[in-house]
């Protein structure tokens, strides 16, 4: 989530703000499907049930896919779990299990490698904003990433078995450094040579339901700020010229979205007849804005609704995904030894 | 702002929240005058304009007053200022200044007086809970408070002129400490003696224009947790024994009450004929809350709306009040030497 | 540990600083067998040997026990264990358990009991400042204390069964509140009527081999303060009438102790000869501590010695704390099952 | 100062630790003078008398003075001030005013400008480690600097006017990245290309009377991790091909040099002869350094002294150096408006 200039220079950007955009694949996915009636060319989806968890492998196929669910060509996998919000270490323990499962499955070691003999190094970034508690997941990641590469480098052959060189930074937003993020990265990536990219980055869900809930991972990068309408540099193979896993968590519901939610609850119900609804529908966009303008008054587009313990979820959630990232890169790492190597 | 419980145990409070009450005087007083169509018999109210502020002094003088408006019996200053947002310092000093001033209105310092030659004790609360920004707003305070009481005891009298001893507490909230708050400072004041408290809380706003930019000053005390329909022992003079002047600042807003908004600016608008619109007024309250819980979500009630940069609003605020605080409590303290004395 | 004043006012407080007072009863056990060469009367002591802690029990049995280690009669159980500076979550799990069974053994819940059939009611005070690293272990204790009294008076009786009403508060510091931390407590104690205190505390270490390698529990209660040659109401039994468990954990070093330690070592070793010593030893403590001044400047006995990882060690620290007081409190609490409650 | 490894890792390297090194070229060349009794050759010296402050202009002419004093050919200024520790936003001004006007003749303005029409782009880095209260001075400096190259790069000519591009980036320590620092700079220098870097970093002192009392400014660069006996990438002119200005405050002391100074001034007293203090002065480094080692126990290196109230210390330095800086590269901030801008 691109947080990028504070209350003072951002106060229009709502303007251009999409209602409709969805940063989860498996939303625009069903929202598809809920248009179309039925099964969407081009995109396939397998769907698999744990215990504690709901994992659904979403593929891009091809351009028609791609044009069809409004999402790049490529794999999207969701985890779904209510235990992300929970305080069960035990079932924290098993999501970062299934993520790192899902992480390997994403990265092709092999072919990331380079050369047969070598580990390939891999690059961390946590994008946010560590000043903004809901946007402040990928610094809460690298808070509790094992980051190797510096002893990795002097470690003599035998102690670097089991391990692979991780290294991690946290470029801030724009309105912190003045700098698009993906400047920065790629600048690091340049000095430093990595071999593939993990971006961390928290979402901005459409839905309250969705916050703290999915964890979602990507082999199709990131852009950030493309969900408020802006147009940066993306940090994907095509800018960094080194694939890019990115792992999102719906973490913040933009306040104009809740508007929006509730202005198509009232028309969802009983209370207004067809005539009204459609009515409703066809005001322009503008008007619907003005109104958005109205209930939302001066911060507008800079408000955003978190629950109260979003310190402590943002905390946990962070824990999971460096867990799930630590025991995916380094093979000698289990679940049962990972406590070992903190 | 009382935050009780956290996630887990406040998913349902939602149910009993009131969706119309005030907690600002102004606005309930706008409201009353907007459904009488008037003056409100009993309500004095005053408006003073500075460059920077709009000073309103409300007195609910009698009970066909407090009835009327739904307040207490009692003086309501209202500073409203949009400089408290803003970051220019020259301001937030002016602010601090008009707030001392307002505060030695409210303050009788020679009825407070325990003997004629002697200074008043005065014990400052800083409500709220320091995890979660919005609701830290009184912690914040008392990061910036001039705390005097240990060194004045000890002090040679030659040195205690010019100030007066001042003890404080941040006791948490209930969720946090398993006590009632009011309970707690209960307990101190009897230990301490104090001759005067001043409380300072968050407020919830009704609507996001009022996010910070309003201090209300009152000599009617806090009833914590009031705002979301829970019965909790006030801190007021009645239970405390002493005065108790409440500083509150409108740091959040619900999201129950976004909705709520969203709802009745729908119906505002030309969209709706006027049969329409009654027949959504009289729809039960229980069916507007099931809307309410399907927009919501799972969070319900926990769901609260803040500006982007909340962190940076609360220090700047409790800044503001820590210093106008000092200034009303330190006869020799003036807005030129302040910062001699911090 | 006390920090009650803050750079303003402390500068001077070194000049009463005790060198050689011991917080641990251990230290000062050692030492006066050092001294004397051997057995001391009116101290027992049992040791035990864990895998990844060692367990001390000792009693000072009667005044001259308590004269000859310059501790009050009573009990004092220390764990140390290098693991409470690790990473190993397994580790910090053992010695929770073993802090658990430890404190169950100090606690006579029979005793404290209001009633043959009523649970006591506990109060945890996490003493100190949490505005200084190294004095923040109470608070943060707090912070993963499993608070209920709230819940288990609204609670029906079958939900009250294996959970005790458990209620907290971190008090702050006499310079952050302008009042003594006991009248705080024992101002809450009034209120609330509980059956039993168990206070935690940072204690300064005099020797950095101490930091954070060994918790020390006792029945005597705390003097916040002492250690800093200032008189201040005592939180034990005697002030608050009701039984006080003390957990303390060396967190933090003098730097006056350091320079103490380096004179003592210097004259240890085989550079001076006997004589030499011998001068030293004699010179008058105020030469010493002139010599001190002169070595640590103006911030003198403001200045503390900690490690670089201490906001990680005091989080750890706490957490295993929080853990061990968890599960002695509610008895169906395992340390198999406390996730499921947190 | 360079933290680069944590708790696990750097236990060894006080053994590698210069006793005797000095971050300040004021103490160097104080020590160099002390040594050889007069005026050191290829080494200017100019001081200056303010009200709060005393500002030292050094200059090492040539590489007779490099080597006379150890600090390389270039401009040293020290700004000292006791009002850096204090409280008084008066004084604080005061020094920002100052160090603006001290960096503004250490920059050559017209010879960095990239054009005779252009601003040149300023890259302020915050350096140290944000974990660590006392090594955070860097980024604290960000948390209040004006970053203005992403407004500035949009904005029409009639506003640019008064402002310079500034962007800023706090690249964390080698522990927490797996990079050396000068690395990600000199990537993030490659994208954006900026004409001029502002390095600000945490220094350790050689003596606590040095604690937060001095700014040092030098047109030298930075060797992060060179006090701690490190071969890391410089960040100077040679590495980054472009000027580079250091800031830095002695923020802390390593408790090893507590220990060393409490040696010397043993020696220095009257307790022992001069026979003896010679015997100890020849004692070898690896005994004194077992000594150390007796003293300072398992921790070593990593022990740090530090003032209680370090937080609040470097919040303030961190302000007043932003301060500093801010009106020193927009020009039409005056010390008087600088308000307006943030």
């Amino acid at each position: 989530m691109d947080n990028s200039g504070g209350i003072r220079f951002e106060n229009e950007y709502w303007k251009d703000y999409p209602l409709t955009e969805h940063d989860l694949a498996i939303d625009a996915h069903d929202l598809a499907v809920q248009r179309t009636g039925g099964e969407i060319q081009g995109v396939s989806v397998v769907e698999e049930k744990r215990e504690n968890a709901k994992i659904t492998r979403i593929e891009v196929l091809n351009e028609q896919g791609a044009q069809a669910i409004g999402k790049a060509v490529g794999k999207y996998i969701t985890i779904e779990s209510e235990g992300l919000k929970g305080q069960n270490r035990l079932v924290h323990d098993e999501l970062s299990e299934i993520l790192s499962q899902e992480l390997v499955s994403l990265i092709d070691f092999d072919r990331v490698r380079p050369h047969p003999n070598l580990e390939p190094t891999i690059f961390v970034v946590g994008l946010g904003n560590w000043n903004a508690t809901a946007d402040a997941l990928g610094p809460q990641v690298l808070n509790h990433l094992m980051v190797t590469r510096h002893l990795y480098q002097e470690a003599p052959p035998e102690l670097r078995k089991g391990l692979r060189p991780v290294c991690a930074l946290s470029p801030g937003v724009l309105g912190l450094t003045g700098v698009q993020t993906a400047e920065i990265i790629k600048g690091v990536v340049e000095q430093v040579r990595p071999d593939l990219i993990i971006a961390i980055d928290s979402l901005a869900a459409h839905h309250t339901g969705r916050l703290a809930n999915t964890i979602q991972l990507s082999n199709t990068g990131i852009s950030p700020g493309s969900g408020i309408g802006k147009v940066r540099m993306a940090i994907n193979q095509e800018t960094m010229k080194i694939p890019v896993i990115a792992i999102g968590v719906p973490t913040v519901v933009h306040a104009i979205t809740i508007v929006n939610n509730a202005m198509e609850e009232m028309l969802k119900g009983e209370i207004f007849s067809k005539v009204e609804r459609e009515r409703f529908r066809h005001i322009q966009e503008d008007e619907k804005k003005r109104m958005v303008g109205n209930i939302l008054g001066p911060f507008m587009g800079n408000l955003v609704v978190s629950p109260k313990g979003v310190d402590e979820l943002i905390l946990n959630v962070g824990r999971i995904i460096a867990g799930g990232i630590n025991i995916a890169l380094h093979p000698d790492i289990t679940p049962e030894n990972i406590s070992l190597y903190l």
